[in-house]
């Protein structure tokens, strides 16, 4: 079985209402983590308004002929063991799911008190961290980030290194402060010398900027010394999330010689709540750039795996009485795919694990009010964006909210990733300097 | 309670005998997982050639009076579940151990049946990895080590970047690939270019080197955004474990730029089995080099928190019988110690969590015979190592056992690591030529 078994049909529809613009349509049914107004806290899948409670389901049944039938697998605080069953479990419960909640199906849509159990409103839930991450690794994928940073920073002419065409460069994340939606996160400290000509300072970062994003999680991994090739990766991916990789600029530079961002990066990184499947996706595949020169064999694959997801990164202040658009992109124009990371990164025989994260690096499209990140929307800070509110900014202040957004546009339906919101708290200098 | 509080009186003996130049006498008791001959996982301490079965103990009543008494932290496949429970446990569970191990005291030494459940030869079980690894750090923290790499690929006469001496710099490694002693890994592939003027290759590694290391495991972590100052660093850190930091050298230096090592180290880095208590440790601490230019207030420190250990490299090719020690070295170089490292990691909010390894960075002393890495001992391959079989070395063939060993060498005893053995295996080429 493979994940394109697990494709709801286009024109099915659910008995719960949908919008038709909405996110979470029959053909989404993305995993998440919820707690219940009596304090449980559960798997779920977002249906419209609502989360459908799995544990209520397979307690009353109705997930028989499912490998989840008689396992514990949603009665529980994150889908690590739902994403260990590996595909054949994915699969049939996502079908399963999508037999019960289309619009001809009785068995739980007349059963008034299963229902009432079951099904809960997503605005009177408290969402989770969706999975316990066991190791975060980001890449650098996009040709366009990579190459605005490198005319800002290095060469305008020759803005690319000469190993990013050969392989999807990445680096070793930190795992322990991948955060999810609503939790925010204090302003880091740290070192950073402007001028490198005198001691470095230590504060509060002055350049706290955002990097949107789209992570993959994986379900299950390959043993060690066991590479994972481009046309067995999919089958690896349970599904995808919106990631937003927090950077502080001025620490970034200071300490990423020779090994690469460190305490620039390791402070906070935020997902989304809700996990969408790979096989929701299925209808948005595109095909990627081309990449020329030709890549190596190992970097080879057949099919279209880039995918066209609209994403969007919207920002207001604490002055702000509503957010406004400051970036609008797409996922389509990453230059490395998922099948060719995940290849790349296991081809010395490193092992993946079950919950892994994996980030795409910057999502920064071909237009200026494409690109992903403060740092090359405000062109290193000579650019300012000017807001609704008459502010400007160059990089967050505190107080900022930044929300990112992300969907495929289907014939007559839309699957999306729910909204990813983070406010940046004032820094706790005290907590240094008071100790001091 | 502070770590200090379990330190062991050095002219204690314990009742079983051991050697006075053996590694595991009653001053050390470290900790780490075996597997019983019947099958069982436990967690147990090293005493002499035995283990020490800590879930017997507990079962037998022998660990009341400690918070441990009731728990089942012992009857587990890692150390993780005693880790979290913090310095207090750790330090009453210790001082309940020697007390029942020392010469004088008869219940478990006078106890047949229990100390035939309870005592069990090394020779007897297999170990496995002591710690589920939650996040694995590894810094930059010698400074002849930074300036070997320097010089032989930078500025002869201004080998440090700089940022190295106003911070420890370090990087985040793969948790998943981290493997203990005995546990064997093959030969990565990766692409690598050895001239850059033309595409890069794809094989098996051929610059396959070693790093000498010394990490240190976190017992207890911090919230995300509030800090670990140095003077808190110490409680937060379980104990130690010897670390080899593989690296493909030809991998490494093609991906690096601009974010650092990734699959040039992520296939495999191996810790010693057995977890040295840092109150173990507390005989050998001795002041550090002098840091010139000052450091930042947040990195500076009170106290000597360098450790006077001896490390060695020893090397043994498929046609020897016997190894051959290829580095002398002593942990005491180390020019950032490890209360600056946490302290340095966590100033941006980072939070620590129970488990977590940080390696020190090779350790390379100011000989050339006290080079913790084949690069630096073969000078970049210009000065390869002669072996008692006649053949040489500049960096791993297949077939090479490489053994790490560490010790604090006490007055009358000595606290050491055991070994930690690791044998080249050769590259799986089959398995990504074949699949193509």
């Amino acid at each position: 079985m493979n994940y394109q078994s697990a494709m709801i049909d286009r024109r099915w529809r659910s008995w719960y209402p949908v919008a038709e613009d909405a996110e979470f349509p029959l053909q989404n049914l993305p995993y998440g983590v919820f707690e219940r107004a009596d304090g449980q806290v559960r798997v779920g899948v977002a249906l419209g308004d609502q989360v459908v409670d799995l544990a209520e389901l397979q307690a009353a049944g109705l997930l028989a002929g499912t490998p989840a039938a008689d396992k514990n697998l949603f009665d529980q605080s994150n889908l690590n063991l739902f994403l260990e069953q590996g595909i054949d479990c994915w699969t049939a419960v996502r079908m399963r799911l999508a037999e019960l909640l289309r619009a001809d199906s009785a068995v739980l849509r007349d059963d008034v008190r299963l229902r009432d159990r079951a099904m809960i409103p997503q605005a009177a839930v408290q969402m989770f961290m969706p999975v316990r991450i066991g190791n975060y690794v980001d890449f650098y994928s996009s040709r366009e980030h990579a190459s605005n940073v490198g005319k800002m920073f290095r060469d305008p002419n020759k803005p690319l290194l000469p190993n990013w065409l050969h392989l999807p460069v990445g680096y070793n994340g930190r795992a322990s402060s991948v955060i999810t939606s609503g939790v925010n996160f204090h302003r880091p400290c740290g070192q950073f010398n402007a001028d490198e000509s005198g001691p470095p300072s230590f504060g509060p970062t002055r350049q706290l900027d955002i990097e949107l994003e789209v992570g993959f999680i994986t379900g299950t991994g390959n043993s060690l010394s066991v590479p994972i090739t481009t046309w067995q990766a999919a089958n690896h991916i349970f599904g995808l999330v919106l990631l937003n990789d927090w950077s502080a600029r001025d620490i970034q530079k200071w300490e990423y010689v020779p090994l690469g961002p460190f305490l620039g990066k390791s402070f906070a990184t935020s997902i989304s709540p809700w996990v969408v499947p790979l096989a929701a996706l299925e209808p948005f595949r595109v095909a990627g750039p081309l990449q020329d020169p030709p890549v190596l064999p190992y970097l080879q694959y057949e099919g279209d795996w880039a995918y066209d997801l609209q994403l969007e990164v919207w920002l207001q202040t604490a002055r702000m009485n509503n957010p406004q658009r400051i970036c609008r992109t797409d996922f389509k124009y990453m230059y490395w795919n998922m099948v060719q990371q995940l290849a790349h990164m296991t081809v010395n025989g490193t092992n993946v694990q079950s919950g892994d994260l994996y980030g795409s690096g910057t999502v920064s499209g071909p237009t200026p009010d494409s690109f992903g990140s403060l740092l090359e929307l405000c062109w290193k800070g000579t650019q300012p964006i000017r807001l609704s509110s008459g502010e400007e900014r160059r990089f967050l202040e505190d107080g900022d909210t930044v929300i990112l957004r992300g969907w495929g546009q289907g014939e007559g339906f839309r699957v999306g990733f729910g909204e990813l919101r983070t406010t940046v708290l004032p820094a706790k200098v005290n907590v240094v300097a008071e100790n001091q």
